[in-house]
């Protein structure tokens, strides 16, 4: 062995990084070509805040590590059964070793066995998409690790290969995922709109809905509303188009109004879809329908003097599953809490810190003492004849974020998930 | 006053009609003249069974009546403030005053005044839409108290100026609703695609679901999804014409899997475009819901082993609101009956009888007594670990009917609604 592979080996290759969730508001839904994930129609998402939500993932190359071998939420994966996870394993280690084969200097990373570890710091229970946070969050890793001289953008066409929604976690602020035209999807990537500071005053409340009964799951709906929706064609080729380039106007124009109209049409236009699929698909439950009742409502209440038109101050959108995500301006989540664990009242069993964190102070202590039990604002006390409330539970979880910004490496040595033997250090059989 | 106006004044002009309700099979939703109700797009129904359900109307007209009066339901209802009333009661009455200017000798009627009482012989409560069968028993009544020379067809034009679905009421069987292109709706009238005695073997299936939320009515509602939703104008122009013709094809053929699945996927469409209208309409429920996925899997149940395909054995189809009618064979209807009654047990407070009267001998004695409380028929009895019973009441009624014909004269003078005064016979103040 050289000196140089002898400090190679002494070295520890390992990279931790976290990366974000992010909540679509102009949906995707449905590929036009299923192994490399691209799909029938672009899409737009805000990134939310790691501070509240995120994956953490590190990675480890090591001569000594025989194998490749993944860890996820403390329990091991079969990487092997993943296509997924070796899409992006495997093109990240090939362009690894292209550098490699340039550069005889490198250390032979390529070579070497990889140790994967990832961990969400939401319980998988809240029923919170992962995927997309977990795989930006592994390719984000791989390419640090392997210091391969990509941008986002190429970083986000080898994330989309592990789930389509993750290129946009690639990217803090406002993203927007191109559908492409290539076969090879070369075109098909994400690319940032705006910033996260260009909006700071628009926040996110997500609602985490129960449901009894398990859903069907993204991957295999989309494809069945592909093959048989007779409206789903409309909406990709007539629809979605003219809302990507309204959207980003209204981003970048911070015109909620505008961001909020197209964010609810186009989350009810996706479920309409899954509906006019056959067998239908649901993913909307009473208490979803509920919620965007309560929206509706909440919107229609103040009334601009100027324009005689209502003021537009929620949008609610619902992904693959009955779980709201409330986007509004920061001013107006004062009201939508109250409104929201008034007519949800949390889970018996539950205490309340695990139903609602304050994590924007929102509320004195006397107030949030009293959360649930009442509204105490008269700005939005007559919502309280106008609905039902729910039985406990039917909301379990209410969680205030805001837009933040794209996956972020972390270099204190605590931060990582491996110990000095490169094993978990959190594991479970 | 001659002899003959005499003879005239002493003669009571009176009939009485019933007329039935129609469940779609394609939906009729939106109107490209909201004062004609002229729709955007053909619809089929199947006409159900007057033994079960039924409008009973009787029009009478006296030189004595001041004025023109109606009770609905035992209740007087002002026909000044119906333009909808209006609309049929001033057509006929003009096509009469026509045939009186040129036949002296007929009996002045159309500048008598008229004493109209409609009853339906189904709860209000039961959240049936009582205004196909009104509006078809009132123009039928009227045309045969007027004596028009009139065809069903002519009869359909003026009964749907009353409430479009009421015009594919003036027949029994297989019902088509043509759209026409007339700007005067004289091509908007509907004809018989086949007798009720074509398909005896079609029954009928009501599952009445509760709901505690008024939903959207259907005259606002299905305006705002012309005017909002970007899926519908694709329904009305690329989807509903083709389905016409297949639907048309399968009653034709007795093609019980083509009617069903054209009949499942045109429900889902209309509340798919219910979704994509804004704000959102939503008129199926957890119940509604549940019932579909209920119907999918009973389809799926049995496998054909010639083709290795499914047999489909039930369809389902919802109207503007929660109740699922669920159309299948009659030898299905036993096994139906109990899924329906085991998964939606009946209202805690309500007697077997009034949640489900065995109106077609199903069930024996001992099998109706505890019919609800299990499933006993090996057949379906492995849906009872697949899913959820829903808490009493949700279902609050179950009718099993059979297609059936078109309006009835009644000649028995006991089938009059008013007394020889010419008042209902039954009325509340």
């Amino acid at each position: 062995m050289s000196e140089q592979q002898k400090q190679q080996t002494a070295k520890v290759y390992e990279v931790t990084v976290t990366a974000p969730v992010n909540i679509a508001v102009i949906k995707y839904w449905g590929k036009r070509n299923k192994k490399l994930i691209l799909p029938t129609n672009p899409s737009l998402s805000c990134t939310l805040s790691q501070d509240h939500l995120h994956t953490c993932t590190t990675v480890r190359a090591s001569p000594t590590f025989d194998r490749d071998r993944l860890w996820l939420n403390c329990v091991e994966e079969r990487i092997e059964a993943s296509e997924r996870l070796l899409n992006c394993i495997t093109a990240t280690r090939q362009l690894r070793a292209e550098l490699e084969s340039k550069d005889p200097s490198l250390a032979p990373l390529s070579k070497w066995g990889l140790h994967i570890c990832s961990q969400n710091n939401f319980p998988t229970a809240a029923g919170l998409a992962s995927s997309a946070s977990g795989y930006a969050a592994l390719v984000s890793a791989l390419a640090k690790l392997f210091e391969l001289p990509l941008s986002e953008e190429d970083q986000s066409k080898i994330a989309r290969t592990g789930s389509g929604s993750a290129c946009r976690s690639m990217f803090g602020g406002f993203v927007a995922w191109q559908a492409g035209e290539l076969d090879d999807g070369g075109d098909s990537f994400s690319y940032q709109v705006a910033p996260a500071t260009h909006w700071p005053d628009l926040h996110a409340l997500i609602c985490v809905v129960s449901d009894a009964k398990k859903g069907v799951s993204s991957t295999s709906g989309m494809q069945t509303t592909v093959q048989t929706s007779e409206l789903f064609p409309t909406r990709c080729r007539d629809v979605v188009p003219q809302r990507m380039e309204a959207m980003k106007r209204a981003i970048l124009d911070r015109d909620f109004e505008t961001f909020a109209t197209i964010t609810m049409k186009d989350s009810n236009q996706f479920h309409a879809c899954c509906l006019d699929t056959y067998p239908p698909i649901f993913y909307l439950n009473d208490a979803s329908r509920a919620i965007i009742q309560l929206i509706h409502a909440f919107n229609n209440q103040k009334v601009d003097p100027a324009t005689g038109k209502p003021v537009i101050r929620a949008a609610y959108t619902f992904d693959a599953g009955p779980n709201a995500v409330i986007y509004a301006p920061k001013g107006a989540m004062r009201e939508l809490v109250q409104l929201v664990t008034y007519f949800f009242p949390k889970p018996i069993d539950r205490p309340s810190q695990a139903y609602y964190s304050d994590q924007f102070g929102l509320f004195s202590e006397s107030e949030y003492a009293r959360l649930g039990s009442d509204i105490y604002d008269e700005s939005v006390a007559e919502f309280k004849d106008k609905f039902s409330v729910f039985p406990p539970g039917a909301v379990r979880r209410v969680i205030h974020t805001s837009i933040g910004d794209g996956p972020r490496l972390l270099t204190s040595h605590s931060s990582s998930l491996l110990n000095d033997a490169g094993m978990p250090k959190r594991a479970r059989d």
